[in-house]
């Protein structure tokens, strides 16, 4: 009978994230709020899911033609391909020539942690990562774990409170860089499905190679099934078979078969092109609510008089957006006010609405006044 | 613009498994058959679902209550408790002195991952793994890919065609391995849950430490939802909250989030006694008739004269079975035959029905006089 745990030197591990999640927990303030949720919000305020996704479920649930068994190691093949022909369009170059194919994963970090492994073992030309930092916490950590240098930087220009593109491409191209890009929620962006994924066109007209992870939960509402794909874009066919049969073999060692219900949804919708519309419509009307609030916050903003200009919240787009405040500001409205912002300054616009943007906003002039108020008296200090 | 791809030395894997499954499919022989299916089949030769799984997919499906948010890294809490309930009993020892917790996971194969790259970072002892020569290929590729030495062995006494259950717990106990069970289909094997993992109430009194996998998709029939839970036996509960605070940091960067409809549909019956009671039932007609279907193969392959005892069929307990053939015999099938079995000699036995088990026995009965005959042919070679 073993009289010691082999486990006793084992710490408590730091949790990644969701602290400040933890510490809004603990908050009793009645009017305390956390607006820097990953998962989208309806205007009343309840987790948003694309109206078409519970028909179909209903619609599924009820099908004895359907069976459960596992599905292949690559994954539904069928929601691969309606996801390729959504990212790329179905007639485009890359999917014509054969050049691109995908594997269905467990969510994005499932997408992150396959590419990342399999660059470990196959990339030769390089260890280091380049990581925009609001990403870094999170997906940076899968590529530390395996043992690259990781290097966070940020396309944010916090003068002119907003993002630098240009650079990306030159970046790219100039210091000979892999890309692995990030498509958590197409459709968000601008509502328009194409014009969210127009710069991978750039990339793919240029021939370039790369990975991309392409996340469904989020435009779909099913963010308990983590429905992902690692999207592979090479110079053939051939390199792309040899890709996929060796993240294959990764896969088998990771999660044998991915998850079916997510894609099995997915899929039906994509595949039927009046549902297809109505999913559609439905990410337009997020995009357009979105664009509504973000319209109101300035000029509520403005008419209270907020120092600042405010135009880099409407200049933004997608669901979350830059606030640009800073860290004393952040920690103003947590202390004084109870609303929750995580310390990147970004917020869920999904998470104001009629019934919570009036305290948002007064407590964000609060908190611009009241940094305005130190300065200046560290000002008075300085000249007196 | 890119003139060389970064992949061009990336070879084509060989295929882990599945490449006998392959061979079968692209045979164009009427009777063909495949024997090793990892999936459960009815009588009629579908693949099983417990009929209580059905209507309760339709309930959720129906249910506007229901949240569809992202599962926090642990997985889905009541599923965990259901699930550890289920494998000790809900007043045992081990679950009222809080020294077992477990991590809902991606599958089985999700299981084994985690716990070994835990095991990998803080089991100090040893970095030998000896895996069940049947788990080889599959689960001991999840440890060699992280470096751990992997030994196979074998319980199997392919004289006396039958399992030593008697080493196991002394090689554990003497050799100080700290044991990493799997438990595929509780239920499956005698058709009672509580014996099913009896052997596991051994190791909990004697104070063992231990990870096990739990495996939940097979014996409700929702294969494609892979429904893993990885359990974790420690000395204490401080060293259990330890424990599984660094599995959920390694979550992270794994898969962040499990699926979750699986593990609802199975908290939903093990949550209700009398759809509990209904799953239980659908467990036995399953064993049952695989109890049948052994008993008929038997009594066949006896009444035909088919040299062999065959009392190892009946002695076997669970959805598969070892036949007993040699490598020459199951070549045979294949070739002779169209019958695929895999090379351990293992048959899913709810493959075998009313409708082909005629076939499979007078095969059988062939292939073993085929060698037989071949074995006097070079007896005679070798005293003329």
């Amino acid at each position: 009978m073993p009289t010691l745990s082999a486990f006793e030197d084992v710490p408590l591990a730091q949790k990644l994230g969701g602290s400040l999640l933890k510490i809004y927990k603990q908050d009793n303030h009645l009017r305390k709020m956390f607006l820097s949720y990953k998962v989208c919000f309806t205007k009343e305020g309840q987790p948003w899911i694309s109206p078409v996704v519970p028909k179909i479920r209903q619609q599924l649930s009820r099908d004895p033609s359907l069976n459960y068994e596992y599905l292949p190691a690559i994954g539904l093949k069928s929601f691969i391909q309606a996801s390729l022909d959504l990212l790329f369009g179905k007639y485009s170059q890359v999917i014509m020539e054969n050049r691109v194919g995908g594997l269905h994963t467990v969510g994005d970090s499932g997408a992150f942690h396959l590419g990342a492994q399999f660059l470990k073992i196959w990339y030769k030309k390089s260890q280091d990562v380049y990581i925009i930092s609001s990403q870094g916490e999170r997906h940076g950590q899968i590529f530390r774990d395996m043992g690259f240098m990781v290097h966070e930087y940020s396309f944010w220009n916090s003068n002119k409170l907003r993002i630098d593109p240009n650079l990306i491409f030159s970046v790219v191209e100039n210091k000979e860089i892999f890309p692995f890009f990030d498509i958590p929620s197409q459709g968000f962006f601008t509502g328009d499905l194409e014009e969210d994924t127009r710069f991978l066109q750039y990339f793919v007209d240029h021939r370039f190679e790369f990975f991309c992870s392409q996340f469904l939960s989020r435009n779909f509402g099913i963010y308990d099934e983590g429905v992902g794909l690692l999207v592979v874009v090479t110079f053939s066919n051939q390199i792309l078979l040899c890709i996929l049969s060796q993240l294959m073999k990764i896969t088998q060692a990771l999660w044998l078969n991915p998850p079916n219900t997510g894609a099995r949804i997915i899929t039906s919708i994509l595949s039927n092109s009046s549902l297809q519309e109505e999913w559609k419509q439905s990410l337009i009307e997020v995009v357009e609510n979105i664009m509504m609030i973000k319209e109101k916050m300035k000029e509520k903003l403005r008419l209270m008089g907020t120092p600042g200009s405010w135009n880099h919240i409407t200049e933004q787009r997608g669901t979350h957006c830059n606030i640009g405040l800073n860290s004393q500001q952040l920690d103003y409205l947590i202390k004084k006010k109870h609303i929750y912002i995580s310390q990147n300054s970004c917020i869920n616009l999904t998470c104001v609405n009629g019934s919570n943007i009036d305290y948002i906003v007064q407590s964000i002039y609060e908190a611009v006044i009241f940094t305005k108020s130190l300065e200046q008296k560290s000002l008075g200090t300085i000249h007196s």
